[in-house]
């Protein structure tokens, strides 16, 4: 029996791996278009920023190294050209021509490419992408010399090349179309990511198009759509990926916006061929969404999975995707999971969100740090998604709430989540559990809200009321706010029913914690109020370079 | 209408705090025996250790903050002497004598005391506890003198006692009567956190008892059950808890061997009588088992919970609880969710382990640390427990375990569960997805295990295959193992089938995982093979000093 796998990395390495602890007598062939099978392609930007500094490190697993342990026939520099199901053979091209490969099970996992944009000077040989071994040693030696460096797309990896060539000394900045870096992040995220870049001394651009690259002699100039130009000496393209699919479409293998479609073992549509990984149409579980994924664990168990399949070893099925990511940037963290309140709105689901800055642990204990989380759930108390940006623990929440999203969890279940705590770990109310005590609030409404995009129109309609210490109120407020110290609303509510004169009172102080008591006297003194959601943090995190024209310190 | 509540640290203050924010006019009353409330009792060894710096810091809030920000009348040094349920009266003392209280409503947190065994000298005045601020500030001054330290009890508390001690100077022993410190973790990995107090140069005495304290006048002697006596300056007591109830007994509060019997909304038998906290009984969401639990997260839980029961705003039960818990040792973290074996064969639940040492993140990436990890799984897949020790990432893993346990996931669900991946933060298939992997394998038969404990019968009745490579096997192997290294078994199968005889081949390397792909070789050329789990790393951890003994190095 033989089992043809095409691509050697994430799903394809693990496909094959796991047929072999199945199967010790199939052959099993692996073709890889590269010269690297099984490669460390999420730690490429650190080789270049020099966290990484042994190359050898990237290489997990070599043809070598795989024939020894699992008896793998390893082919690199080996790409496939084409496919005939009914005779069941592959054409493959490698270094010595044109061959035929019979197979008995194909499992595709082609990966995907760097998207090229079709700017004019794209083709310039300054710009690199950062998707492959040598991708990374080549960007590693210009690295080395060059003094300038222009970043095209600040996703996860655009941003991890930007802060590599930034912390080798070049000068980067980072081009986005999108109206904020990150762009699965909401602003009240990404504002603060963009903060941590410009600290580190990383130029953003975001919101413009990169029109044009104008290629010359002793460097290249970036032109982007608002008139700016930069001289750079490379430019590192991370624009996205597109599924490496022709080959199949064309064979007949049912794709979707030029994603492979598969049943939720990893089946096609086509006898004996299978996908698994970044190249294959994967199930939002949130929103339904279909869309191909490019995430290194998903393609890992995806897979798997198809090995257990071919080999009727099958346990249990591909579930949709909770779509969990994470990212470093400086000194901060920055991780999401589930649906960002685009998703949320494009699949018509209704929700509310929860904002707030716990600590990462105790506070009474050593270097405890702000967490600054948001959290969307439906109006059933469904999770349905989540964020989070800070400097430490952020990891940990976020994997706590994809473990509940995944469960289907309600926010009331987040309330009673008992997760390990010391002092030097969390709280005795994590921060899970005390977004689960907000949203249930919210849902029985017990704390009404009000939010920080809203600004502008609740200034006109309301009383705003700040409930910080006068000292707060002088680091910056909203225009026109009444300032009540929380602790002095009881024996002044009467003042601030004055000032209301029949309109609603919009309660806010740093965090949101003090104006939600605040909220919960003047509500039960009868007047219609609503508390900021996460406060004045999350006001200036919304509004970002805004906030301080808005805000007034005196 | 006026709601007392007796305790006013985790689950009454919880409550006092809840019911002012749902009900404004309500008159609350707050007593608390000692002179503190809501203080950070988790803090206080990090205060006797010298972590924790400022005493201010453990007084999260006092009888004033409390009374401006939320109209409490909190009454420190005011104990309750008795109930009259008819009546809904209270007979409380304080400085001025006793006096009466009637509540219409009346919630008990009265948490629990330091036990004290009755040990011959136990009243000595070096005799310390760890449970209130004096006793810190006392412990604090009797550090910066002392010279020598005895901890009776290795839990939780008593491991941080120990280290803080140990970290202010003083000669510290601990001793434990159970056979090793931690009693609610596992041999093997309590072994690990008993290595790392050795090398902090705390002296650990663990199966023993201390059978009497001789007063001297310069010092006092502890005397334990082996004959070992020790000279110390200060004792700290640190051997359990119980319920504070025996006022609320007498008043007819049903009670189960001394812990307040509540329903899962907090209601004792008595009406308008209420409890939460540690004073209460809880039933384990794993194993039924109902016993009072002394954790801050679930009693302020339970407090929160009942001030909405009282309130008519409840929105959701007390969940059984799956008893996490974490403790920072040295560099060490141990972690520890669901049920142990003890608790499993208590309750007649039948189960799997795996363990496993994954690293805490890409190990490609700088840093990365092993994290040993052991599940517990059911028959039917359930999780069932776990528990980790490790340097870094052992609280995520311990929390993303126990969000699943909550949710009743099968070992297959811990398979797909999309963790938050890039190299500094975890690996493409996450300790948790292998661990799910491995238990998956163990239910369909893809993996057959042999465990550390019974390695004797092992070795006598099977053939002992290693498949480390020889420069590993003289780092320490078991007597009369055949040595084949992995990547050569698939020549050399027929030596293995030549040396078994007929006999069962049991197989082990470093971690497990190169074992596991010759037990699959093994199996699948038709012998009866089985792999230790945890390898030769959990075989010397479940060992201990035992290991020493067994393991031969040439």
């Amino acid at each position: 029996m033989r089992l043809v796998v095409v691509g050697g990395v994430a799903g394809g390495m693990s496909a094959a791996a796991r047929f072999r602890r199945l199967n010790e007598d199939a052959e099993i062939i692996v073709l890889e278009r590269g010269g690297e099978v099984s490669f460390a392609n999420c730690g490429l930007p650190y080789f270049v920023g020099g966290e990484i500094t042994d190359e050898s490190a990237l290489l997990v697993q070599t043809p070598a190294s795989l024939e020894a342990s699992l008896g793998l026939d390893v082919r690199v520099n080996t790409r496939a050209l084409a496919l005939d199901p009914e005779t069941r053979t592959l054409t493959i091209e490698d270094a010595d021509g044109r061959s035929e490969l019979t197979y008995d099970e194909l499992i595709l996992s082609p990966g995907a490419s760097a998207l090229r944009p079709p700017i004019p000077g794209v083709d310039s040989p300054r710009v690199q992408t950062l998707r492959t071994v040598p991708d990374a040693l080549s960007l590693n030696l210009i690295a080395a010399t060059a003094k300038r460096a222009v970043v095209l797309g600040a996703g996860f990896i655009g941003l991890e090349a930007a802060e590599a060539l930034n912390a080798r000394g070049l000068e980067t900045s980072i081009v986005e179309l999108a109206p904020h870096v990150l762009p699965p992040l909401e602003d009240e995220m990404a504002n603060l990511v963009r903060d941590e870049l410009l600290r580190l001394g990383i130029a953003v651009h975001d919101g413009v198009s990169a029109d044009a690259i104008e290629q010359g002699e002793a460097h290249d100039t970036v032109v982007l759509s608002d008139g700016t130009r930069f001289e750079t000496d490379v430019i590192v393209l991370s624009v996205g990926v597109r599924p490496d699919t022709s080959v199949w479409e064309a064979a007949g293998v049912e794709c979707e916006r030029g994603a492979i479609i598969v049943d939720e073992v990893g089946r096609t549509n086509v006898d004996r061929v299978w996908a698994a990984g970044d190249a294959t149409v994967s199930v939002d579980r949130i929103t339904g969404a279909r869309r191909p994924v490019a995430l290194a664990g998903p393609a890992n168990r995806a897979g798997r999975l198809v090995a257990d399949a071919i080999s009727g070893k099958l346990q249990h099925r591909l579930p949709g995707l909770t779509g969990t990511a994470i990212v470093r940037v400086g000194d901060l963290t920055a991780a999401l999971t589930g649906a960002n309140r685009r998703a949320l709105a494009d699949a018509g689901i209704t929700h509310y969100t929860v904002h707030l800055h716990p600590l990462n642990h105790a506070g009474y204990f050593p270097g405890a740090s702000q967490i600054h989380l948001m959290v969307h759930f439906g109006t059933d108390g469904k999770l349905l998604g989540a964020q989070a940006v800070g400097n430490d623990g952020v990891d940990k929440r976020i994997d706590v709430l994809a473990v509940a999203l995944k469960a289907g969890m309600t926010v009331h279940d987040l309330i009673d989540l008992d997760l390990a705590y010391s002092p030097p770990y969390g709280s005795a109310k994590d921060p899970v559990n005390i977004a689960g005590m907000m949203a249930a609030n919210v849902l029985d409404g017990t704390l009404n809200l009000w939010y920080a995009k809203d600004v502008e129109d609740v200034m006109r309609e309301s009383l705003v009321l700040d409930v910080r210490s006068a000292g707060e109120v002088r680091t910056g407020h909203l225009p026109g706010a009444l300032n009540i110290p929380h602790t002095q609303l009881r024996d002044r509510i009467d003042e601030v029913r004055e000032a209301a004169g029949g309109r609603g009172v919009a309660v806010y102080c740093q965090s949101g914690m003090r104006s939600y008591l605040a909220h919960r006297q003047l509500s039960q003194a009868g007047l219609r109020s609503a508390n900021l959601s996460g406060g004045m943090l999350t006001l200036r995190a919304t509004l970002g370079p805004r906030a301080d024209e808005l805000l007034l310190t005196k």
